[in-house]
C-alpha cells in the first residue's frame, strides 16, 4: 500500500475543511480481505463493484491494475478506470444506443470492455455499431432473478431473441440479487444468493442449447456475495457497497456497524438555548444524501440520517441525526446533552444510512488509520 | 445575456450524453423578472441565493458582478463566487470556529463578506479571530422566526448576549422562513412571510435599544418572498429555489409545473417485455436524487421521484418516475404504453421533485430556449 500513502500526516481531522469524508483504512482492509477470501473460497473470480468508491486508490487495492477486474455503474467511471490503467471493465448498467459510441471508443483505446443488454433493440443497435467500426463487444445479457429491475427472465423468448441480436458480440449472462436488500437475514441472504445462481444456470443451458455457449456467468450483491451457496458453473462473483458498509447494510445484517469504514466528518455549528437534547452540524442533505433506507428497520436499527459518533469514531448510542436540510442537519439525543459536549465548533462524524449517494455527494476520501491523523487523500470521480 | 451564450449552438438533446441538467432559459429569465419585479415593489434590496444553481453565469443573470448582492450556502460557493468577480456576499450559515479562517481570507481579499452567527461562542470565536487580524466581520445574529432549525427567539436574552460578544462585528439581523415548505396556500406565505417581518423587527428593536442598531434585516425563502406582506425597515429579502423551481414548490401552490425551468434529460435504458406500463431510464437516485419531498402532498402532486415529459418538454400526465436504484430509474404509466413510445433510446426529461439536490449532483447546465438545440454550457460549483 506504499504507493498510496505518503510517509507523512497531510493533515488532522481537526484542521480538515467540514464537511468531508473519512476513511479508517484499517476497515477497508479488512472488509476487502473478508470478500476476497469468501470468494476465493468459493472457487470464484472476483470482480468488485467500484460504483461505490470511485477512487483509483481503492480499486487499487481491490483488484489492482492492469489485470484487476472491476466493474462500475457508469461510463464516466469506466473512462477514469480506463485512465488510470484497468483493462478489465464490467460496465453493468444497459447500454443504451446513446452510450454505444463512447463504449466503442475504450473497446478501441484497448479496454476490454463487457457491456450490458436486456433487449433485442439495444442488441441490434449494438451490433450494428459494432459491426460498423469491426469491433467485437463482450456482452452479456441481463437476467432477471427476482429484484425486477433491469433484465429478462431466464425462461423468456426474449433471452434467445437478443443473443441472435447480438450474434458474435454476445459473450454470456449475468445477474444482481438486489432484492437481498429486502432480506432481514442470512438464511434470507442464501435464498437470494440461490436465485441468482440458479436464473444463471437456466439463462445459460438455454442459451448453450440454442448455439450460443457463455463464457462469462457473473452474479452478485454484496449480501448474497458473502453468502456461500454452491456456485459450480459461475465464472465471477460482483459486489460494491462491501468495501466500506453502511447503516443500512448493519442493520440488515450484511455486516456490523463497527465494519462501516465510511463516515462523514462535521462541525457542531449550533446549539440551541431552548433545546437542550439538539445540535446542529454542518453536514446535511447535500454532505449526508436524503437516503432514509433505514427507516424500514426495526426502531433500533433506525439511524434517521445517519448514527453519530465522535470525532475518534466511538459511537454515541443516544444520537441521530433526525433531520436535513441543504446544509444543516439536526441532531437529536435521547436524552440531554451534557454542557461541555457537543459545544459550538466540535466535530463528529456521521456514519451515513447508504454510503454510495453519501460518497457522491464528496470528491475525495481523507483517509484515516484509528488516529485523527489524516494519512492520505483520495480523489474519487463522479457525474457520467 | 451576450456573454453567456455564443453565437450557434453547442450541441442537441439528441446527442447530450446522459443523465444530464436541461435548463429553460425562456423560464429561468421568466422567474428571475418575476421575483425580482415583486422584491422591487415592495422596495426592497434583492439579494439572490446562489445555492440552488451555483453557477456564476446564472449569477450574473440575477445579480450580476460586482455590485449584484448574492447569498451563498457554503464558503466553497463564496470562494467561487469571488473568484468570478461579486464582492458583496451572504454566507447564510452559521458560522462555526473552524471556518473562520477562510471567512478571513475572503474578507482580506477585499470581498465585503456578511456571516451570520447564533451563539455567544460563535461570536466569541469569530471575534477573537478577526481582532487578531485587525479585520472587520460584518456579522449578523440568525434569528427563529418559527422554523426551529438555527437562530435564537427575538425576545430572547441569548440575542443580546450574542451582540455583546460581536461588539464592534455585529451588522445586523437575518432570519429565513423556512416552515413556508409546510404551507399549502397564499394565505399560508402570508403568514409566514409576516412570521418573518415580525421576527426581525422584534430582535432590531431590541438590539436597538441595547445600543446595537441593525444595519441588515436579512429575510427570505421563495414562497415568502412573492407574498408581498408589508416591510417597512426590513432592507433586504433573499431567494434562490424561484430560479428554477421544481415539483415540490409546484405542488405547494408557490409556482406551477409550467415555471419548472430545470429538467433531467435521459435516456430509455431498458422496456421489460413482462411489464407493459414501465420502462427504465439511465436517471436513478444520483441524478435525480432521493428526496421525496412531493410524498407530503395531495396524491396529484406526488411525483414519486420526478415527473415526466418527452424530450420537448411536453408533460407525460401519467407517467411518474416510482421507484430510483442508484443508476436506474423506473418509470410506471398509469396507463399502458404504446409500443412506438418511450423506446430504447428514446430520450425524456424529468422534473424533479426539488431542484436544489437535484442540481447537486451535476457539474453542468445544458441551455436550451424551446428547441432541442443546446445554445449553451454553464458549470457549477458543488462540494465544500
Amino acid at each position: 500500500m506504499s504507493s498510496v500513502f505518503p510517509e507523512r500526516p497531510v493533515s488532522s481531522l481537526a484542521q480538515l475543511a467540514t464537511p468531508c469524508l473519512v476513511l479508517e483504512r484499517g476497515k477497508l482492509a479488512r472488509n476487502l480481505a473478508r470478500m476476497a477470501a469468501t470468494v476465493a473460497i468459493r472457487g470464484l473470480n472476483f470482480r468488485p463493484h467500484l460504483k461505490t468508491a470511485k477512487s483509483a486508490a481503492i480499486g487499487q487495492l481491490a483488484a489492482p491494475p492492469p489485470d484487476g477486474a472491476i466493474t462500475v455503474s457508469t461510463l464516466r467511471e469506466a473512462e477514469y478506470f480506463a485512465h488510470h490503467g484497468w483493462r478489465d471493465i464490467f460496465y453493468c448498467v444497459g447500454l443504451a444506443p446513446g452510450k454505444i459510441a463512447r463504449a466503442a471508443a475504450l473497446h478501441r483505446a484497448g479496454v476490454r470492455l463487457i457491456t450490458l443488454v436486456d433487449h433485442p433493440d439495444a442488441a441490434a443497435a449494438l451490433r450494428a455499431h459494432a459491426d460498423r467500426e469491426s469491433l467485437r463487444f463482450r456482452t452479456v445479457i441481463e437476467i432477471d432473478c427476482g429484484e425486477h429491475r433491469g433484465g429478462v427472465a431466464p425462461d423468456s423468448e426474449q433471452l434467445l431473441a437478443i443473443a441472435r441480436e447480438l450474434g458474435p458480440h454476445f459473450a454470456g449472462v449475468a445477474t444482481h440479487g438486489g432484492q437481498s436488500y429486502g432480506e432481514r437475514s442470512p438464511a434470507g441472504f442464501v435464498r437470494v444468493a440461490q436465485a441468482e445462481v440458479d436464473a444463471l444456470r437456466t439463462a445459460a443451458t438455454r442459451l448453450h442449447a440454442a448455439g450460443f455457449p457463455s463464457d462469462i456467468l457473473s452474479l452478485g450483491s454484496s449480501p448474497t456475495a458473502l453468502a456461500g451457496v454452491d456456485a459450480t458453473g459461475i465464472t465471477e462473483v460482483r459486489a460494491g457497497v462491501y468495501m466500506f458498509w453502511d447503516a443500512f447494510q448493519a442493520g440488515i445484517g450484511a455486516c456490523s456497524l463497527d465494519d462501516v469504514a465510511l463516515t462523514v466528518l462535521a462541525e457542531v455549528i449550533g446549539r440551541p438555548a431552548d433545546r437542550p437534547n439538539e445540535f446542529l452540524i454542518d453536514a446535511g442533505a447535500f454532505a449526508l444524501s436524503k437516503d432514509t433506507s433505514t427507516a424500514a428497520l426495526a426502531p433500533e436499527k433506525m439511524a434517521g440520517y445517519g448514527f453519530v459518533c465522535d470525532v475518534d469514531g466511538v459511537l454515541q448510542p443516544n444520537l441521530r441525526v433526525q433531520k436535513v436540510w441543504q446544509e444543516h442537519g439536526l441532531v437529536v439525543s435521547a436524552t440531554p446533552l451534557p454542557a461541555e459536549k457537543f459545544r459550538i465548533g466540535d466535530r463528529v462524524r456521521i456514519i451515513p444510512n447508504h454510503a454510495c449517494p453519501t460518497a457522491a455527494a464528496h470528491d475525495r476520501y481523507h483517509v484515516v488509520s484509528g488516529t485523527r491523523e489524516v494519512l492520505a487523500e483520495w480523489t474519487r470521480v463522479n457525474g457520467w
